[in-house]
């Protein structure tokens, strides 16, 4: 039951409101583009969400942390843990919507979303151009997907 | 202020989880796609979308109308009204939540969406091949637009 | 059907998995107490909220509106206009869930729960004792609902 | 982090447009009633809600599990599962919302809620007035609780 219990939860994760639409459209887009094209439009997907709702300006690792909570909170996406470690940071997301509402056949893709979102945050506050967002490993059932941030 | 007002309840017909993304996509997706490709895509996601929620038999059209409110009710998408006249059948749909999700610009578009659902249902239930379901007139802001279905 | 679009929104306002719940529970409510117990009630569960919620200090009436708006917006319920009238400010709620939620017939005592948020918030923010935050009028179908705040 | 996944996830469970609110309530009601007199309301409130959502006739377990299932998760209230258990029937709801709306402490009163329901649903269907649905166990952080109906 405990496993149930999981499944009940994972899917919630996505509002029911577009559970059935995203996984439709993943079907269509799965069908017409590759898997790298995908991931390129779902990070530039991801940098234009960061223009629409850019950060106040901060300066400590933990501001930055708190301020974007501040959104994911105010949209039910999770929330993000940073770590620093040498050099580069370490970007956890926790129970982002992503695998619920699109599929998780789909998680070889949309995780890119987050990518694009967190680089441009990076950028808008001042973060060297050469730096960038990449995935670091695969995401778990309930949308924990980490990345890293440097070189 | 009754603007006001309205401008909320418009904005709430989509939930607060995917407004900003489905925004983001609908830029990207736009600036890739033509108006054309775009409905094609929207409507094949209809279309897919429809296999997935497949209607129970029915025999009337009222049926038809509650089988198909039993699902837009259930998603928070609004609601349906059929009417016979004459050579064809008007469907007009109240309150989808796609102007408020993907924005008022893409609405050129994003009703294909439901022109894929309905079309795929009416085939289900055995509706001539030749019969197609086409938009009649423009989206309003609470996210109302017809359909007909003929030939 | 501009109707039925109305009772749709309004409906709507109040989040589907507590509407029928709370409607149950006033109905019980009413039968228990009267409707100046149910006031009581009410007012000190909105007292209780704002202590829980409490405002950032702040020193005008623009970052008043503001601050509250930020815990409306977060949690949908709708939001505040305040008007500076001579001895007292004048503050219009629209679209709070309470009738949508509790029922029409309930509007009689649920709004007492706005009185009791907003005069101890007014207090927090060091407002003269003998003020009260008192109804000015009947709620509407989409619940707005006027206050005064003053002697 | 495997903590702070399942907090996230049980708060989830209640809609936050009523979290706040339910919290405030629960705490004045506490302050004003005993656990006994909490009991009688909510389960009052359960039985005008089953009053409110009539099940269908049927005749099996397994449609009744079915017909109770669609309402809950209609209004994302969890699921229950029914186990035929010699003399009685043991239910167990998983994931209702009363936890995370009302908070953990009111656990000892809001699941008379579903109790109340419960019976209610069984007398419709002509279950003997003389069997009771009571609860057997605590319920957990993800809102799963027992509950019997028998002698």
């Amino acid at each position: 039951m405990e496993r149930a219990i999981h499944t009940h939860l994972a899917e919630r994760l996505c509002s029911r409101q577009w559970r059935d639409f995203l996984a439709a459209l993943a079907g269509e887009l799965a069908d017409d583009l590759t898997t790298s094209h995908l991931r390129g439009l779902l990070r530039r997907t991801g940098e234009r969400f960061a223009r629409q709702r850019a950060l106040p300006g901060m300066t400590t690792v933990a501001e930055l942390q708190a301020a974007v909570n501040a959104i994911w909170t105010d949209l039910d996406w999770g929330w993000l843990e940073i770590a620093e470690a040498g050099d580069h940071l370490a970007l956890t997301h926790y129970c982002a919507p992503l695998a619920a509402g699109f599929g998780a056949g789909s998680q070889a893709w949309t995780t890119a979303f987050l990518e694009g979102v967190y680089e441009q945050w990076l950028r808008q506050l001042g973060a060297n151009q050469q730096l960038r967002v990449t995935q670091a490993g695969e995401p778990d059932a309930f949308g924990t997907v980490g990345f890293r941030f440097g070189k």
